[in-house]
Parts: C-alpha cells; structure tokens; sequence
C-alpha cells in the first residue's frame, strides 16, 4: 500500500485488511447477497477464492487454514441460508481458540431497515435473527454500516487476533461497495500488547510464587498452539528443573522426544504413570494455554490444585487468586522463560516417558486398531502434519510418539465429526511444502465427503486413511451397540475420486490385513504427488486404548432407563467406569 | 395406549406424542449425548430411525417429510455439534411455515447448572449459548426439567402444530431417562381451534363485507398447502364467481385445468396477463394463506390493495384494517366459502389461462432450457410429487402445468440450495404410493449429495433431474456470470450411486439432446422400480423464462461498485430491470 488515502470500497478494504494478517486466500459460497461483496474483496486484492461445496465446509476449511497459518482465516457466506450452514464450524473455532472472521453478504441497508419480506429471510420483517445467533458462538460481531465500515472492519479483526476467536462481519450489499478510506491500510493494524504496568506486576509476582521451588512442571495447552507459540515453548524447555507436558490440541508442542518433555496428560488417561504423578502433584503447577474441558482431563481426573496454580492465557494471567488482566499468553510465557532461568534450577527429570503405540505383528489377518497405529508410528514421515477426526482415529494418532516437525490438528474440545475432511483442505493450501496425513472414519467422512471433491480438483496431494469400520464406532462403544442408529451406508470409497470426477488425482487401495497396509503406506511414500486414499478395513467394536478408557466413562455417565421402564427395556445399564492407570 | 395413568420415560412420552400427531419416523444422528434418548425414543414406540449423514440433510429431510404429511415431523441431533449443523434447515422450515420439532440430546442437567466444561460445549462454562441461537429460528424453545417435561413437551408440540413453524426441544440425558405420566398420552393433544366469538364476528363481518361485490377473487398461499388445505380450497372453487390464484409454494393447490383457476400469480412475473390483472385490481382481494415476500410478488410487484384486502392467515384473519385473532386458516376458508355459497354471484371468468411451457422441438441438438422443460411437460405422469431446488429447476417446474395430483415443492422463501435431495428422502418416506420426481442443479446437489446415499440404500424408487450446467447459473444471471466463484468441480454424476455403495439401486443415463432426453424419460417411465438418474446437460447460462425475469430483477437490486473504484473494477453495472408482461 501506498501512503496516499485513496478511497477503496468496504468490501476491497476488508479484503486488504485480511491480507495483510496473513491471508491469502478467501473460502466460502456465492449467493445472489454477497456477488458484489466477493467482486470487492477479489478484485486485485490477491486474495484466492476457494469455493468450496457448502458452508459448512468452507468454515471448517477455514479453520483448518488458520490453524495451519497461526493466523487468521476468512469465509464469505451469503446471508440466512449460508451463514446459518457454517454456524457449527464456526462455533468449533470458538471452542478450539481458532480466529476465523465469519463474512455474510447481507441484504442492503435499506431493505433491513424497511424489514422487507425478502428470500433468506424468515419473512417476518426481522433481520437480525441470524447476526443474533452469531452473538453466541463468536466473540465479536459487527453489522457494517456505511460510515463506520473501517472502524467496525478493524474492531473486529483487533479482537479475532486478540483472543483467538472467531468474529463475525455482516456487510450489506450496499455496503460492500461503499467508499472506505484507504489510507488507514498504510497503517498495519497494531499487534495486541500487554498492559506494561500488569505485565510487570505478574514478573515480580511470579519471580515470588517460585523463588522457593524445586522443579517447574508447565501443561501446555492448545492455545499456545493456536497463538503460534511452539519456540516459546521449546526455549523454556531448554531451562534445567523444567518439565513439561501437553495436552490432546497441542500434542507435541514440545518434540516429544525431549528430555523434559513429559508426553502428553490427560489425568488418569495419562500413558505414564510417572509423567501423571509428576503433573498431579506439581507444586505450583503452571497452566500454559489450557483448557480443562472433560476429554482433556481424562473426565475431570486430574488432581493438580487449580486454584493455587499458575494460569496463563491468552490475554490474562493469575497466580493462585491474583489476576492481572491484560497480560498475554506470548508475553506471561516470556516471563516464565526469564524468571526460571534466573532460578537455574537442577534437573529432576522424570523416567524417560515412553511413548508410542504397543508393537503389534503385522500379518494376514484381519487389521486391529493396535496393529493399524503400530504401522502408523513406524511409516509417519517427519514433518508430517497429521489431522485427524473425532474418534478412533485422533485418539489412536494421540498415541504416536510423533517425529520431529510433526503435528497433530483436531477437536479434542468441541468434537464435531467430518471436521477434519475440510480442514485437510485449508491446512494443504495453508502451507503447500507439508504433507498432511488425515486420518477419519467412515462414519465421520461421510459427513462433509463432498470436500473430497475440492482437494482432488485442486491437486492437492494429502495421504487420506479412510477408517472402514461399519459406523459410528465411538458411540458403539458408548451405549447400545447394536442399536440401528449406529450404523452407517456401506460406500465403495475406492469410486469416489472417479465419481467425483477426478480420477488421475487420486491412488486408491484398501487394506484389510497387515500385509495389504504395509504395501498402502509404501505407495503413501513413493507417491506424493497424488491425493494417496487407503481405506483401511477394521471391526466396528475395535478402538485404540486411550478411547477404550475415554468412552468407558462416557458410558458411566451415559444414564441408565428410568426404574419405572426397565422391564420393558432392553437397555443394559451401563457399567461402571474401569479406568486403569498405566 | 390404554387409559391407566402408567409410568413412561420423558423420552418415550416425546416418541409416543409424536406419533400421535402422524409421525413414524425419526430423522437424524446419534451423539454421545442423545444415545440414551434415542435409546428411550426407539424402543418399543413404533417410530422408525432414519439414520441421515448429516444433521442439515437431518432437517432438510424432515421438512419435506412433513410437507408431504402434512403433519409434524422430527429430528434428533446431539448438542451442539449436532444442533447447531441442522439451524439452517430449521430455519428453513420456519421461512416456509413446516412444523419440524427439532430436538437435541443435551448435558445432564447437573451439568449444565455447574457449567461443566464439555466436550461439545463452547468451553465458557455457559450450556445455554444454542438454546438461545434457536429462539432466533424456531416458535418455542424448552429445555426440558424432570419435573415438568410433559406440560413442555405438549407446549411445544401444540404450539408447532398450531403455528405451523418448527420448535425446538433440549433433552438433558438424565430427563430423557427420567419417568413422566404417560396417563396423559390417554387424551390426545387437543387439535387447534378457532376462538368461537372471533370467529363469528368474522364471519358477520366478511359477509357484510362481502355483500356488494360481484366476484370473489383469493390468492391461495402456501400457508394452505402446509395446512393441508387442498380440499377446501378445491370445494371454495365450485361457487360461480370465484377466482382462485395460486402462489409459488402451492402451485396446483387447485387443479390448474380448473375453470376457476387463474394459474400461478407473481406480480409482473405473472403468465398470463389477464390472470394478472384479474388478481391486481381484486376488490376485495382474498388473501388466503398467502406470504408477500419479494420472489413470491415478482419482486413487490404486486398491485392489489394490501391494507384493504380480506387477510386469512394460519392463526388470525383481518378484513381491511379489523383484525380477527384466535381465527385459524381452516376456519376462515371455510367462512368464506359458507359466504360466497350464499352470495350466488354469477361467474366472470377471465380468458383460459394458457399455462405450460411454449412448445419447442426436441432434437439431436445441444438441450435448451426450454426444450427440457417442453419434454417434461409431456412426461409428467398425473400423482407426481415434483420436488424443485431453487434455481433453474423451481422456476422450470413452475411453468409447467400440473397434471391432476401433481404437487411441487421447493423453497421460494428460504431458497437454500441443496434442501430438495434430502427433502426428498422425507418425502418418499412419508408417502411411498406417491412417486418423486426431484430436478436439481449441480451446484445444489452438491451441497447435500451424500443423502442419495440413504434414499439409494433404503431402495426408495424416485426419478432424479441432475441438472448439470457447470455452475450456480442463478448467480451468473445475477452477476459476474465469469467470475471464479461461479464455478463448481464437474463430477461424474452416473458413477455416484456405485460410488455410494449402491450401484443396484439406480439406473442411471445422461442426456445432451431431446432425443436422449427422449430416451432417458422412457426408461423412467418403465423402470419405477429403482431410482432414475437422469444428467441432463444444459448450457451454463440458460435459464428459464421466469428465472430470466426474476433475476434480471434481483441484477438490478445488486449494487454497482461505487465511483471511487469504477477505474479500478471489471465490473460491469448491472442494467435496468427489463422485466415483460405476457
């Protein structure tokens, strides 16, 4: 951008906006409310169009994107009937911590304000219904008008970047083309700060709160994966007396491999018995980035104090029951690498944390979950940007020992299955040097499979494990196995690249036995330069060991049949959870 | 049931209501936190599980189930993740008057009162954030308590059934197992009724009103058809003097060969021009059931006297500016007729409407929008429910005059694309005698194609019009017909339903000229016993007469860029509207 304030429309201002937080490309669908924003944003922006099959993929392509990127990621819907199909996606960036700037073309000003009865809307003169709905899954949301455009433009995108959230930008169609002035691009959009007087009140009080201690135990959490903060992590690793542990979201943040690192911990769903202990019983125990929701907690297992612990966030901290609002996840985790260095603390390193799935021989027989991920963990690339679904298949890849500059994205949080299928396709446009492997079963795949069909036409090149296990194996594992509403079609997933009508985009085979997936992954390997689909054949009841213990006490919590129908019930009450501890 | 006052589950109670009001089946997908209701829903109740693939193909195939019912329908969706991926089909259904009960498997209530941080929550401690998104696109909302899920449960169900819009039922896991007082189920819901006074003041007033006119011309809604109205209405035509117009939404809600008939109305979009005039300069125009919505008026068009017309609507009536409430459709059409039964006037009938598409010779050249459309006009067998996505294939079928117990649903309010293919599904699950014909563009089925997987597995026999012109051709005629966000990923639309797992249960044949088309309509013709899959070919840029009128109208709302970026932009401005009266 120059200098000059020369005047761009809203719709070529949000668009420069977005580039220059490190977008370059625009997911979404057209509608007939936002063809005159979408000519706006892509008319000499650089920004790439990405169309995508529905809404709802568009979004979790985006997130994928912004995950991928660190950065943000944008989506264009058109209004009611578009931004209503992404809302889902959009509320999985909410949970995850993902700053995705939801954009709806709306109707213009005019008509909203007569309320005028027209299609995409509920004809009932009202038409704030859908930016209403927005308010609860978004952190910020904004109906641009005319002469506040710029300013409501960046607010939002402030606070997208800020806190790690999804925003949500209205632009009506009038709107989109409206003067903006231009000249507020020659000035970037400032990075969020921390509070100065805070953030030196919180080093001095955490300089105190460790000044008498032994060893500094840090989980890591998934939103210092989302802030982009994995170097930060790995230099206060280098500080002696430091051990730190991940959670499911931010798996291997730390190479795994490393001394210090701990693996990752889910209370008593832990793999080391050693790296759990050392975790429940830290004193001060620091929360970097985390969440302490139900599955990343081993069900609320762990048994660290809370209250006394040292949190930090994205944009506050708290020692014990101090809060100093305003300190930011990049900055307090700064701190912390300063205050322990000055420590210089000596090592007390746990057992070395092994990790990795059990070997298991590979044959010709029958493949179970244990021998697909003991094959996975000896074929996974360094490198490797591993996504994979709700289900089997993430919590069969959180038990790999993870390769250097390998990564896991998914939804421990907010579990949404097809997620992960458009997803793979923001994370490959994202960063196009890394091969991502998606794992996703076929209960799940079916959900959003149509994206399928954007990865093949546009040559992307991921290695796509497509879990045949006849249904929603999760849920079988949860309660009534055997009830019809866990099953699922049985598809000819091998025909689907043809059907989708790019055949030459795709190699496709299937593995049922041992053998047959040690001969897919060699193909994996020797072919990157097509989308590789390996449907992997496994029973419907078969589930990695960490999900086996996970769904045991989600079946625990599942609720028996009232007393007063149990006679007429075939329901067998759920049994108690038998959680072990390795 | 019997008449013991016997104790069920809240869930089972839920099921047995619903099937009380002409449900059978139930629409959806198991989570985690729904498998107990499920479990409680399916057992022994007699309602049918229809597993979709995913939870906006779950709405979409309820609402078309119960236009096709005329009665409630329901879905089960998990919290969340679930729920919140159905609104836009919910929301759909709300635009277009469908009584859908959406109901979502949710937390237990303990945790939901502590906030417990969950998966498939947003993690902020607050389990009300998707509740309160429903209240935006639904009638009611409740959530249910132990103690009060009955008098909840018949709330909600009356209030969709009497409103004739969607409602929204959260089941906490503990209360779907909990026991309720299934003695209720011994009265069935009271069905809705008229306020007996409003209605007879109505009555008195609309003949008085009624008592100098020399004819009685009604513009029949869709709010009729949804009421399930089609008999009234037809017994409303046997008196001299009326004139009945229909709307997009209830096209042939009277016989379109019926002397009484002025075909469908639009404004000045409307066919034939003395049926326009007839409806324009109505005094009193009858507003039956009718929605003034931007499509459905030819885009504000119309010309009658709103505030002086004689309004019947689901719940109220109004004569001029005298409003009657409490006074239900059903009751109001029946007033008018005992009316208009007495006045006896004599028929002034306006010149036979000639509707149908204009004839045009099938041959061995490229398909023509007009030709295809002049070849189904030939085909339609008489009982055909035809089943049109917004687009070319609505404003097609449209133009098309219906053989006797031909029917046509599509969206014309809501017009989300994608709605037809599993709308479909619900509707050949609701009346199997009834065949479907379905006529989808590509770009729309692509939205929602792995429904066909479901229709095709459950061996449901409809014809399917895959309508395949290379894009969102609605949009190119709208604007920027070139730009890259028009275009969609060309499949191979015959090797789906093999893809699908199901290559038995489809014949499929493309289409590119009359005489294939020819062809292809035969074989539909003799095989009714698997599902047909007809890909016709068009041009990327034909549109039917009607859509051509409507989205030159919708071309000249769009903005043009603003003068500030004119040097800068491509774009052309869109022209003047140019739409022609017939």
């Amino acid at each position: 951008m120059t200098e000059d304030h020369r005047t761009v429309t809203v719709g070529k201002y949000l668009a420069l906006r977005l580039q220059e937080l490190g977008t370059n490309h625009l997911f979404g669908l057209p509608g007939d409310f936002n063809l005159a924003l979408l000519d706006e944003m892509l008319d000499g922006t650089g920004l790439e169009w990405v169309g995508s099959t529905n809404e709802l993929n568009a979004a979790y392509a985006a997130d994928g994107y912004a995950r991928m990127r660190r950065s943000v990621a944008a989506l264009v819907t058109t209004y009611g009937v578009g931004e209503l199909s992404a809302i889902n996606g959009i509320a999985g960036s909410y949970a995850e911590d993902v700053p995705v700037v939801q954009i709806t073309g709306a109707p213009s000003t005019q008509a909203s304000s007569d309320g005028a009865l027209l299609h995409h809307t509920l004809v009932d003169g009202d038409h704030g219904h859908f930016e209403r709905a927005y308010r609860e899954v978004t952190a910020h949301t904004e109906v641009l008008r005319a002469e506040s455009a710029v300013q409501q433009i960046d607010r939002a995108l402030m606070t997208a970047v800020r806190e790690s959230k999804p925003v949500y930008i209205s632009v009506p169609a009038d709107v989109a083309v409206a003067a903006a002035d231009g000249g507020n691009l020659s000035r970037p959009l400032p990075s969020p700060r921390s509070d100065p007087a805070m953030l030196e009140d919180f080093r001095s009080a955490l300089k105190e709160r460790l000044s008498a201690t032994a060893s500094v135990t840090v989980l890591a959490g998934p939103r210092l994966h989302r802030r982009g903060l994995e170097r930060e992590v790995q230099l206060l690793a280098e500080s002696p007396g430091v051990r730190i542990a991940s959670q499911p979201g931010s798996k291997a943040i730390l190479d795994e491999e490393h001394r210090r690192s701990l693996g990752t911990y889910m209370g008593q769903i832990t793999r080391s018995s050693a790296a759990r202990a050392t975790v429940d019983t830290a004193e001060p125990i620091v929360l970097a980035g985390v969440v302490l929701s139900d599955v990343l907690t081993g069900l609320f297992s762990h048994r660290f104090d809370v209250a006394d612990a040292i949190a930090l966030d994205v944009v506050d901290a708290r020692i014990g029951g101090s809060r100093f609002y305003g300190v930011l996840l990049e900055d307090s985790v700064q701190a912390l690498r300063d205050v322990v260095t000055e420590l210089d603390l000596d090592d007390q390193l746990v057992d070395p944390v092994r990790l990795g799935v059990a070997p298991a021989a590979l044959d010709e027989q029958p493949l179970t979950q244990a021998q697909f991920w003991t094959a996975i963990q000896r074929w996974l690339p360094s490198g490797t940007t591993v996504i994979a679904d709700a289900g089997t298949a993430f919590y069969g890849a959180l038990e790999l020992a993870m390769p250097p500059g390998c990564d896991l994205l998914g939804q421990p949080i907010w579990s949404s299955i097809g997620y992960t299928l458009p997803a793979t396709l923001g994370a490959c446009l994202a960063q196009p040097d890394k091969r991502v492997s998606l794992f996703i079963g076929d209960g799940s795949a079916q959900l959003t499979i149509q994206e399928l069909a954007t990865v093949l036409h546009r040559g992307l090149a991921p290695v796509m494990f497509l879990i045949n296990n006849a249904g929603y194996t999760v849920e079988r594992a949860i309660r009534s196995p055997d009830a019809p509403y866990q099953d699922v079609t049985s598809w000819d997933w091998l025909a689907l690249p043809g059907a989708l009508g790019a055949p030459d985009a795709a190699i496709t085979i299937r593995a049922s036995t041992g053998a047959e997936l040690t001969a897919a992954l060699a193909l994996a390997t020797s072919r990157t330069d097509v989308l590789v689909l390996i449907e992997v054949i496994m029973d419907r009841l078969d589930t990695p060991t960490i999900l086996t213990e996970l769904t045991a006490g989600l079946a625990a919590a599942s609720p028996a049949p009232s007393h007063a129908t149990t006679s007429r019930s075939t329901q067998k009450p759920p049994e108690e959870p038998h959680v072990t501890d390795h």
